[in-house]
């Protein structure tokens, strides 16, 4: 059919096509399907979406990625993108092949998959699951899009924590750490997607942590390290999408987050690994078994890929640290750093930095170079080489001036401190884009509690979110006090 | 977060909320999101999606189901709907109970699901199945929303076929015969979505087929039936979101199936019901144990509902019919009503109405009232209350001008007839949208073939959609006739 193509702006990523309902009927063409488009001797694909108001009959509408076609074209219905039987393949519970997964990850960097197959494919994976063999050649094929690292070092160390844990900033300290024991640890660290701070929302509190590739080589040539926002550089742009379809169903099957974790690993250039695999009640494993057979198969993937890959399996069921939000994280860091500080984040910090070392080989002390001060002094030149202040220190650091204080109204032990709750809490005080607002926990789980002890803080930059946090406060527990003498947790 | 409201047209039926992303990063929500709206005194929820073109910081676009919403608004983050929850749930492959699975239905009725959420829960159901007190449940749920029809007659004659065999066309023959018996048999069909005829594209050729609820009851008062089409009185509106996102993965899981056809059936008054369920290669079904469990748990089904339901299993593996395309389906069914016509659409047309007829105990002889004529004169009365000719035949109907035949370059036996190939060559050639386009199959599976023999022809009502046609017919092998001294079928 020869229409007549106009550029339309809907606000998309997607390449729409937008087409009169006369004309789509007459295409016979229903709504994702897919056109093909050609003009000027080119030609593209796009998704078919119907509409009365947008386009009149003889018309085309070409969404933001595609506003490159124009003038007169030729529009003839297309096949769907062969991926997509590859994804029915998957619903069916059948085994995928190296060449289908690749097809799958080309589809979705192309931006050729329309949310309903997106969709379609996380949840295949998430019900049916991913073979060893399957979530090697995923990884595999996840690596090969997107930009490359690579560094003159033989040994380039590496951490990730699978995640949902509340605080769990130990990345800058294990930094600090494993760069001043003479090691290359590169770091690029994600900003908080649905917790209040990631690593990268924390170290922007100190320091710039968005660089070009060849600023963050001339940072790590100097230091040794860096600690930059891994958006920036484009490692994994698959990684991104696929998160785009499981946020919304809060499913992160083990397969997928593999995949993800060591692709990005792999572009990044890594040689030797940890992955922090905290598990316990609330976390994304919640049993022992489950995170050792997850372990283990991130070693086997890794294996794969030319990777040395080992876990570390932490208690994942309390938060890390005291402060929960960018700044607030900041200042937990810092105070490992001088020697003082929560003592959660500093065991965790230490422990992961001696697996780390071990694992690439190098005869240090973590413990010693963090008592005596070399870990601090080295983190104050890589935030120096990010362009922060090189003589920084915890009291520098401001959380936000609007604060309340929730107190205990009986005593009791403290039962469960609960991440996922102190989280939403610090993300309604407007955490991670308020830097300074967040949540201060005052109690460890097993901590004796008397009435009107301080159990946590909310801090905020504004009053109106201070008012928010605190209502949702009076709905939550955020912290759940016990009484000594009971054994019954809860009856229904 | 105030914002003003202003109305965006992006030919959407969603309730899309535009957020710039200074502002959407402020509110802390991501793209699919909701965001609650308040206005007025007024409010309600919306999809959020991010973007930096459409909307200016401050400002909130709104889509058009939402162009309600004006001036000065209060927008807040608001959790997903409960509806999600019981996706992940489904997900998880866990049972769900009734009051969750009428959250789903009510939460894709009001539009209220993005379609990553709307897929999970289509792949959900398709890999994880719906026991039977699911599918009752789900039945109950998607009756409860849309029109619904009642009838004085005790009672409701109807027929449905789950699909997947070209031409098929039994609807109209079996509606003449039932009704001349004296049944009530108001029958509302569809148009073609991924066929290339629907019952009520065929019917519209020959007469009207979009009627309101008052006139379907006049002329069903008048002749005992009608042959309209069912879209236009909004018995499942559900079930026509679901088909959305089933289509682009071509998958129809068995529990969804059942729940949308007979909760269709429910709405539309009906008391017994005949499903016509054809198994075979290529056929939704491909096992006759397959095709035995699905027809026990339709009946299992409609006893839960209060409806009496039987099952007839049929051949599926071949076209029923030589006509395939809304006109030359028209013809069939005038010809089999006047006496002659293909073989295949007489017998099961005979055979399915002589189901009903003593499924709903009526003493009638389906093979006297059509040998009689008298079929051919009810279907006429039923014509003409439907706006068409009263002295309409076989002769009158007009299939398109061009066409072409294809021969067999070799003898043998027409060992298969492929329902798919030929569904896409008549959709290729127009149908369903150009009335007299499709394909008229001369060879039935088994029929010995000369070198030479017709095989089919395709007819089309413009010279380039021929050309299309013929093309797409040289790449297929609608028809394949193989040696009859050769028992391989295929080597690879």
């Amino acid at each position: 059919m020869e229409l007549e193509a106009t550029t339309i702006d809907i606000g998309t990523t997607r390449p729409l096509v937008l087409l009169n309902t006369a004309d789509a009927d007459e295409l016979g063409v229903h709504p994702l399907d897919r056109v093909r488009i050609w003009w000027n001797g080119e030609t593209t694909t796009g998704i078919v979406k119907r509409t009365d108001e947008l386009v009149d009959a003889g018309t085309v509408g070409v969404t933001e990625p595609l506003h490159y076609v124009s003038g007169p074209v030729e529009v003839k219905h297309a096949g769907t993108p062969r991926s997509v039987r590859y994804v029915r393949k998957k619903l069916d519970d059948l085994e995928l092949e190296a060449h289908e997964l690749e097809c799958i990850v080309e589809d979705i960097h192309e931006n050729r998959l329309s949310d309903v197959e997106l969709s379609a494919y996380v949840s295949a994976i998430y019900t049916n699951g991913l073979s060893l063999e399957e979530t090697k050649h995923l990884t595999e094929a996840m690596s090969g899009v997107g930009q490359q690292l690579t560094w003159d070092a033989p040994v380039v160390a590496d951490k990730h924590s699978i995640g949902g844990v509340a605080g769990n900033c130990v990345t800058p300290v294990m930094v600090a750490i494993v760069t001043e024991a003479g090691l290359t640890m590169p770091k690029t660290s994600s900003r908080a997607v649905t917790s209040p701070a990631g690593t990268a929302d924390v170290m922007e509190v100190l320091c710039d942590v968005e660089f070009s590739i060849e600023e963050i080589q001339s940072i790590v040539a100097e230091t040794n390290g860096c600690l930059v926002w891994g958006g920036g550089v484009d490692l994994s742009p698959v990684d991104d999408e696929i998160i785009r379809a499981e946020n919304p169903l809060s499913i992160d099957p083990d397969g997928q987050l593999m995949a993800s974790v060591l692709s990005k690993k792999r572009s990044a250039g890594s040689t030797h690994v940890v992955i922090d695999v905290p598990y316990g009640e609330g976390a994304k494993v919640e049993s022992i078994v489950a995170a050792r057979e997850l372990s283990d198969d991130f070693k086997r993937v890794g294996d794969h890929l030319g990777m040395d890959v080992t876990c570390a399996i932490t208690h994942g069921a309390d938060p890390i640290g005291h402060g929960i939000g960018p700044a607030l994280e900041a200042r937990d860091v810092l105070e490992v750093l001088e020697g003082s500080g929560p003592e959660s984040l500093r065991l965790k910090s230490l422990r992961l930095s001696e697996l780390l070392l071990e694992h690439c080989g190098v005869d240090a002390s973590a413990t010693e170079i963090l008592d005596s001060g070399r870990a601090l002094e080295r983190f104050r030149r890589i935030v120096d080489a990010q362009g922060g202040d090189p003589t920084i220190q915890s009291t520098d650091v401001e959380p936000g001036d609007e604060s309340v204080t929730i107190r205990a109204d009986r005593g009791g032990i403290a039962s469960r401190v609960d991440s996922r709750q102190i989280s939403d809490l610090a993300r309604r005080a407007g955490a991670p884009l308020d830097r300074g607002a967040g949540v201060v926990i005052h109690q460890s789980a097993g901590d004796a509690v008397d009435p009107g002890d301080r159990l946590f803080t909310i801090r905020a930059e504004t009053t109106s979110k201070l008012e928010e946090a605190a209502e949702l406060a009076d709905e939550l527990e955020p912290i759940r006090v016990r009484s000594k003498a009971d054994a019954l947790i809860e009856r229904r």
